[in-house]
């Protein structure tokens, strides 16, 4: 082969720096010189009709040879090379969508057009993740009017994948999280998919929580399907419950929340767009979005449910989408288990019915399945909530459940952790309030949700008494390190379970349900 | 040594990330899995009193043994370990300024110690690139008061090395930019230094720029002096012309820049910030900020020129310092030569006194050196400039530029580059405008400042006429690959400088000066 100044042999880097993609070179490459590569600096790769942007490392001694370019994983996985691979390197271009960036960095109002040129750069990986932080911060707070919210939505579905299930009413529900243990989705979807209607639904994994629904599921059963494999088993069984990144399902979004985790904010705006662009990507007809308010949760006011609700509302409508928002109590986490293990046991002991079944989590599942039953065009308001008890009360839904394990590819017992430690209440008294963000914290540290069957175990709720050196909670780990980490914050922050004794006097914050439907 | 779980040998990645700590560990070692760490994870690593936090890169392949740690430059730099290197690792605790951090995102003012506590977890590495750009893009636009203003500055300079002159009159000089060739500074410097006063002006390198003061004085003399080498130079001669960056004067400026430089975004707050912290942090009383106004300039318009200069004024004042703001042309390039060799060139045949020296340059330079003079207490208005032109002329400002050239390690003439290629007019008419943004690109993409030879050679100026088929510049380039991927940009981009024929009408922009003093 030739060697002009702008090719070089690709090799694999064998380095995981999660979706960015990046480059390394020698610092005496031939190309770095030639085009002026600096550590950084945004280089375009070419191989074929292959292309990828990517961040150059310049590697500095001689573990890398000159006259080749290894790829980060990310970017080996975009360019996919054969055989004896090469490709060309230049400066990549600035990416078009620079001029809208700029404005909204600015304060001004983004269009459709705007919002398209960003999303397509995001997904085609022209923006690095400094320009990416930028756009997500300059949507932050109260940065993008309804208007643009719509904009953005469009956007984020035009530029993925979108699933055409025929006709008909096609379900999902969602909840915007905050609440540890709220693991609704796999017994919603049973009992909605066992009263014969269709709810295909597409989870994520763990954002900043403990456990996503999608990790939940993968201990009972594979997730990782693709579209065609996802639609075999919705024709088969009515519902599923996989993993959404798989699917292409507005992948814009799943760059977004890359960005958004370890910043841990988002706004209203990109919520919404984040949350219904994956609706209406699934193909979604009718959905229910479970919206947990309390001090600690992601909505910590009504005022601020409020106005989430009437966006989700406004943009659902402009999108084609039937929406229900139902308004929840989010002052404490639900079941009994945080982190992906024990929130499974979770759910098959409620769809069991069995006696210890968490009651909370069993009314919640009961409440948002009876409001989507209701939402379908025929049924009347009220009836749903009835049925969908005859369902789960039955085994018609726990039957359901398994039969959808099977078509995913068999069912599973979650496992138990090996290391287990209980947290000891300092003192005697009542449970005041909870900071479920804290009881997220211990659960992660503990390895949740990395660690499958790591996490917390908690039986204690708002309103009960404990006696000093009673166990508050358990924690579970796979390794005694992570026992003894999350253990140390525990007892360091005592606080996440505050123990009020008789004398104390403060109110028991909010804790009723309403809804609310379009 | 044992081998605890938490606990790796430091070896060298030879990788250059550059500002950002990067820490690769292998898929299977030990303290990944106990700790759980994945890709991305921020980690705390710590080795006898020193420790760094950096973000987590996954080796996937048999290029690193499980049982080490490798570390980017930045992070062995900061870790700077003896021989049989072992550190622990483990989770980085979110940093403190993380509560400033999301106010301010959201919209709300930051006082003093939130700007301290940011600035305090930058400087020490503790903030991931994604919480600097989030802290980047919130302070853009508007989002910074001048309360906040203050504050960051005060903050700025609270984390970084002061330098502490003595008593009498600092004098000092600083560009905003954006006008490609604007090399007043070694000029202003000798001249001043040759009237008897001290002025010991540390400069940055590029940001945006195909050059900054640094990389032209580089060519010239060494920069690279600490302050006790700095101060020697002072002392002997009046004045020097260093880098600042090994200064450590607002390093918190240094992390804040690197991310703007990509973004090539940033606001007045943030400018007047970066600015000050090091005119304050350098230990000046009276400073002199040139602000080029011009279309294609970094200040765009006579309004955003005052709201600048009104920022600046306030914010000098609260930091005890004299501040002279001098509006200047920004409507062209200044000088021929755009690129550190080709700058430096015109530098010193302003100095010489040369029949070809371009006019512009000294007059520029003479304006602001007058300026300047005239801000020391005990001068009256109008007699720097005399004074200023005198010291040029006479040669004892070439004289005194030379010293300090001696002083700092040494005089060298520039060198000129290997490749050079006209651009040709393609119509013939009178210059109208001239786009410096473009000037700027195509002297980058050239290979400025990395080669310090390349840049662009340019004699025509607005209202000059030129015939089809004649030279409107050079292109400088140090690699046939540069000079073409230059040239390349450069035809394709014919409007860089508008020609207008004779029956073309339209205004020639703004181009006479005007001058505020605090």
């Amino acid at each position: 082969m030739s060697d002009p100044h702008d090719r070089l042999r690709l090799v694999r880097a064998g380095i995981d720096t999660y979706q960015q993609p990046v480059v390394y070179m020698h610092r005496d490459c031939h190309v770095c010189r030639s085009e002026g590569f600096t550590a950084l600096t945004r280089v375009l790769a070419r191989s074929g009709d292959r292309e990828v942007i990517a961040t150059l490392n310049v590697v500095v001694d001689d573990h890398l040879a000159p006259d080749v370019a290894a790829l980060s994983e990310a970017a080996w996985k975009v360019m996919d090379p054969g055989p004896d691979p090469w490709a060309t390197f230049s400066h990549a271009e600035p990416p078009v969508s620079t001029t809208a960036l700029r404005a909204k960095v600015f304060g001004r109002q983004l269009g459709y057009d705007d919002f398209l040129a960003l999303m397509r750069d995001a997904v085609a990986n022209r923006l690095s993740d400094v320009e990416l932080t930028a756009f997500v911060t300059a949507c932050a707070g109260e940065r993008l009017d309804n208007d643009e919210t719509i904009a953005l939505t469009k956007a984020m579905v035009a530029v993925g994948e979108r699933i055409d299930w025929g006709g008909g009413p096609v379900l999902d529900k969602h909840c915007v999280g905050g609440l540890p243990g709220n693991r609704t989705t796999p017994i919603v979807v049973a009992i909605v998919a066992a009263a014969g209607h269709r709810i295909p639904k597409t989870s994520s994994r763990a954002i900043t929580s403990p456990a996503g629904t999608a990790d939940v599921m993968e201990v009972m059963a594979p997730v990782t399907l693709d579209i065609d494999a996802m639609r075999r088993v919705v024709e088969r069984e009515g519902g599923c419950i996989v993993w959404g990144g798989n699917a292409r399902l507005s992948p814009a979004d799943d760059l977004l929340v890359r960005i958004e985790r370890p910043l841990d904010f988002d706004s209203d705006g990109q919520l919404v767009a984040s949350v219904l662009s994956k609706k209406v990507a699934a193909g979604s007809t009718h959905a229910l979005i479970d919206v947990p308010v309390g001090l600690t949760a992601k909505v910590r006011s009504a005022a601020a449910a409020s106005s989430l609700e009437a966006r989700l509302l406004v943009t659902a409508q402009a999108l084609g989408l039937q929406l229900t928002v139902l308004r929840t109590d989010g002052s404490q986490p639900v079941g009994y288990g945080i982190g992906p293990a024990l929130e499974a046991r979770d759910v098959l002991s409620v769809l069991r019915n069995e006696a210890e079944a968490p009651r909370d989590l069993r009314n919640r599942a009961l409440e948002i399945a009876g409001a989507l039953l209701d939402a379908v065009p025929g049924s009347g308001p009220g009836k749903g909530r009835v049925l969908a008890r005859m369902l789960l009360d039955s085994g018609a839904a726990l039957a359901k459940f398994l039969a959808i394990c099977e078509a995913q590819g068999g069912f599973t017992e979650p496992k138990t952790a090996p290391h287990t430690r209980p947290v000891l209440a300092n003192r005697t008294g009542r449970i005041g309030r909870i900071d479920n963000r804290r009881v997220a914290r211990i659960a992660k540290l503990a390895g949740a949700p990395g660690s499958a069957a790591a996490g917390v175990d908690c039986r204690v709720r708002i309103g009960d008494s404990v006696r000093s050196g009673e166990p508050l909670f358990q924690i579970h780990a796979q390794t005694p390190g992570e026992l003894e980490y999350a253990f140390g914050y525990a007892t360091a922050n005592a606080e996440v379970f505050e123990i009020r004794g008789q004398d104390d006097s403060g109110d028991i914050p909010w804790h009723s349900g309403g809804s609310m439907k379009s």
